[in-house]
């Protein structure tokens, strides 16, 4: 069953559909597995192989094209009716000779008739090569990018997204607190982050948690500051600091929480970083209402943590969604992206230097009149 | 701290360097980032972003160019003197003023000289975008595909790496026992990938795991046969049957795993199914040895299992290793590369038909004489 009623679905498909006339685009290929899933329902984690959604522009319902097997995955997931959900054969895969590029690119050409096509050609499952085996069945014809296409659709969410949000929002505080609880000197880092991870997946007994993301949390000296490393069996030792990053998904919706922890009592130059950064959060978020720009939040931001000296060199956040980025806008000085009620954005101020490491974050919805979080974990630096 | 020794890295790149002399490749740009772990040790979990590493042939270590945050990633991780690890600033993320491929382009343009420049176009964090972005960089220069350099590579396995498989099975055999022990009515499905996930993160007492991917466990009638499909929070009820696959990993190194389980007592049909599947599975891997092609195993194994009269369209594994799949080859009737001894694949018996829905599977290393499981698990249809 679907995750969302038929009438967001459709409704989503006709803002889809906007844009593509606007962009001037007759059918749009998409590629994104979470645009896919966004438009249809999909739950599967199939896009290693090729897979697209197709639209036309004024159409009711996308197509979707998977891979024979996965047609498994889509008949108890999507809302469409099953003559849209298309396959290749299974002997198309592993092997030099048959390309699934084929196979769709006549039906993108059968779909398309003469119309304007356009491709997610930023889409991280777009290979060049998977570009040029589309190329080759489609011959000369003029290929437009579409990347923004349904990016720009999907910023503003409706309220059974935010609802899935609160759900994933009440599993991730739980998780992490659970997981900071659990850390001791000579506890395994594994088995902290095998805690939450435990956690983001069982949720609540309300809801379960969906498939998530293994949990960032470098600890440790030189090792902290580490935006992206995980965890190692090594276990934790005295003044041992972590960087938690991680998320909880509903139905593929993420609310992402950071926070920072330490063993015994934090140095005074950990105490001035977390200062730093909980009053660059708090400036960032008192500033997040509809109308102003991600600029204006960075601003906000920076007018009250440049004056404790700490260097951050990152932006401060980035709208989430559907697979945790939405890739909607970006908190950074120079983005003029407008910001609209029920816009969601991960603020995150990470410190990922040479000198300092510390992260902080939380998941925004931007309110009627303010910025409002989902979360409810202290906002502490925690001492274990 | 590298996973590996110096000296193996060092044989690593020397091997890829032949490989590239082979292909007439002089400088050789390497996108995925298990490619990149493999040849420097990274640990980091950043390519979501552009990251490359960067080879010439003759060479004795590649250089690796990451955004500014990740190099905190790399220090503690790779085995690179920290010249050979560049950077790209911050303020080219989330942007479309400034873009990454800009400073990386110049960078394999004045590493590379004259010489000719292959570039792995089929990695799947290479998106179309990406390569146009390149390309405008580094003008008309010919580059040339450079896909399957280091995957020809890295299909034999040392025994440092066999060690870190073996670890991975270990995990992987207690985390999917204690899972499907856990199964009994009423319990929610994501209870179970809860325990399942925590065992594979928890490790043993003498190794933990790594990052691992979503356990894939559809379940119950007309959702079992989804191959693709993850957990949901319904409770198992009498008669569900749930076709479990997972894996471990240590330094990014699967051992991966299925079975197949049902609550209450199991229909003919799906013991004649099991039946089939092992009798199939047994064929295949006592046809595996040194010297016979992929399309002998697949052949060894659709003798037995054929005339059981069990509808399966699709092949029967692949090689595996860093990141799970390694993309060296595939177990299908026309696939006729060699297997050689420490060659190592995933054996996956996977029934995904309308009729019927069943999986069973093993790592298996080609050995002296024979091929050798890496699992302990009982080979049974479970029931609970």
């Amino acid at each position: 069953m679907a995750a969302f009623d038929l009438s967001e679905y459709r409704d989503r498909v006709q803002r889809v559909s906007a844009n593509m006339e606007a962009a001037g685009i007759d059918t749009l290929v998409i590629l994104l597995e979470s645009h896919m899933s966004w438009l249809t329902g999909y739950e599967g984690d199939s896009d290693y192989v090729p897979q697209v959604t197709i639209l036309r522009a004024g159409d009711t319902d996308a197509r979707i094209i998977l891979r024979e097997m996965d047609l498994y995955c889509a008949y108890p997931t999507v809302y469409l009716d099953h003559d849209r959900i298309e396959c290749y054969p299974e002997d198309h895969i592993g092997t030099d000779e048959r390309s699934p590029w084929d196979v769709i690119g006549r039906r993108i050409a059968e779909i398309a008739g003469d119309g304007r096509i356009g491709v997610e050609f930023s889409a991280s499952n777009f290979s060049h090569a998977d570009h040029q085996a589309l190329v080759r069945v489609l011959g000369d014809r003029e290929l437009v990018d579409g990347s923004r296409v349904v990016t720009q659709a999907r910023a503003r969410k409706s309220d059974a997204e935010l609802g899935y949000m609160r759900q994933s929002a009440a599993i991730v505080d739980r998780a992490l607190q659970n997981g900071i609880d659990l850390i001791a000197e000579g506890v395994r880092q594994c088995d902290v982050a095998a805690r939450i991870t435990h956690d983001l997946i069982a949720g609540t007994p309300e809801c379960g948690g969906g498939p998530n993301r293994p949990v960032t949390m470098p600890t440790g000296p030189g090792v902290a500051q580490a935006p992206h490393l995980k965890w190692t069996d090594a276990p934790f030792r005295q003044g041992d600091q972590t960087d938690f990053e991680t998320a909880a998904f509903v139905h593929r919706y993420a609310c992402a929480l950071s926070r920072t922890s330490v063993v015994g009592p934090p140095s005074d130059r950990l105490l001035h970083v977390h200062n730093a950064v909980l009053e660059g959060f708090h400036a960032a978020l008192e500033t997040i209402r509809p109308g102003v720009t991600c600029g204006d939040v960075h601003r906000g931001f920076s007018r009250a943590f440049l004056p404790h000296g700490v260097r951050k060199k990152s932006r401060i956040g980035y709208s989430i969604g559907v697979d945790w980025s939405d890739l909607c806008f970006s908190l950074q000085d120079d983005d003029e992206t407008v910001l609209e009620t029920n816009h969601t954005m991960h603020l995150i101020i990470g410190i990922w230097e040479k000198e300092d490491a510390y992260v902080f974050s939380e998941t925004i919805r931007v309110g009627q009149d303010k910025g409002e979080s989902f979360s409810n974990m202290p906002r502490e630096l925690f001492v274990r």
